[in-house]
């Protein structure tokens, strides 16, 4: 039996703001950063330790993970960053309030924008000043893996490339794995490891900062998945995030 | 051209009470963490930028490198992990007063065992609590790679194979690199790179958090090297160094 460890970053300058960060590269803000302290005893604290870490380009995810390291003495573990697990892309409006998107589209759009499997929020034009396509970091990818916007389902298709492809042989060779990245990068492998319906994934909402265990067989299939710590204080956090689109 | 930036790690919380530290694994000092930060401004200044990064097992040079990465926006970019890059192992030093030891022992002796080429500290017991060889950041090490006490030519001897076999090749296939170590592991490269002898690699002393940078030739022989921002306060910082053993 396998243990694995998903993370969403705590709480970033832009959740906070309630605005749609996608791809955005935003900093956590001092909550975020305990949050990630509390990631790390938590699982410290549970007895869990790690071999290797994957995170992804995104500074929120990964000093979540390195705050979490830290906390548990493991600021020396080598660290995977993949671009397969950012956010997922949130196109035209990356930047905008979520709120002020509710008051103007009304709750079921953005709703659907910000949990709809296969409709995407309205793209990006490539020239945008805020499109990644010109970020340094991204300069090897080819130029259609940097998206202009994405529904979940375009998440769930380039996050499973790095599970399938670097994830999960690292977890059958044994290797015990925690991956810090984020609400729907994680909702996206949720989906894949519990077969979770098209039309259910939009009622599982991932916290800030509290770490999900997933324990699997020996074909990494789930036997059981939960949060550490106070689970109550952990579904009040998912509560928080899905009501977080409604004006 | 090559350019290759070595960076000292910030104060930590053994520099600042003078205590010789070695492998023991200590944090960063408020100061410390202020350093790193200003190293990455001053990379960033400089228009200097790397491909990737190389850093020790202790988490004061982690956390330099960290906080200097954040400062130039590459939170993302991969970061190497070697034992080699640890600082000297200080023996049954490790944890004691420098100005303690040279009352106690008198500068000369103490200036020996900080300073001297080949004459290491005494050596810690296998079996001290102080020893790494238990620590499991080391376990997939052979016994005999986890120092007891090294002197500086036994630091060269394990810094050298992982400039040889990794950091070389990767400027060579034209990666940028940057390596945050410690006073002695840095030490080590710039005795290789500049062919120091072995009675004058005593006269030099790495300051804290203050970017070294070296531009190699194509067969990795420097041209120049020299400290970013303000010269004489790379001197003082230096200076400061050198001063540390005295009673």
């Amino acid at each position: 039996m396998y243990k694995l460890v998903l993370i969403r970053h705590g709480e970033s300058t832009w959740n906070l703001e309630n605005r749609f960060t996608g791809w955005t590269d935003v900093d956590l803000t001092a909550t975020g950063v305990e949050q990630a302290k509390q990631a790390g005893r938590l699982i410290k604290d549970a007895g869990l330790d790690f071999d290797v870490a994957y995170t992804s380009m995104l500074k929120r995810a990964v000093w979540t993970l390195w705050h979490c390291l830290d906390q548990m003495d493991r600021t020396w573990l080598p660290v995977v960053h993949s671009w397969r697990l950012n956010e997922r892309h949130y196109g035209a409006l990356q930047g905008l309030n979520k709120a002020d998107m509710a008051k103007q589209y009304g709750d079921e759009q953005v709703l659907v924008w910000r949990r709809s499997y296969d409709t995407p929020p309205p793209p990006l034009e490539a020239n945008d000043p805020r499109s990644e396509r010109s970020d340094v970091r991204y300069a090897r990818l080819k130029t259609e893996d940097v998206p202009l916007t994405e529904c979940l389902k375009d998440t769930v298709a380039r996050v499973l490339p790095v599970w399938n492809d670097s994830i999960a042989p690292a977890i059958k060779a044994g290797k015990r794995v925690v991956i810090a990245a984020h609400g729907n990068s994680i909702r996206a492998l949720v989906k894949y490891l519990d077969n979770i319906a098209d039309d259910a994934i939009v009622g599982v909402n991932i916290p800030n900062g509290i770490p999900l265990v997933y324990e699997l067989d020996a074909d990494l299939k789930p036997i059981k998945s939960y949060y550490l710590g106070d689970a109550e204080a952990a579904a009040r956090a998912a509560a928080a995030v899905a009501s977080q689109g409604k004006a």
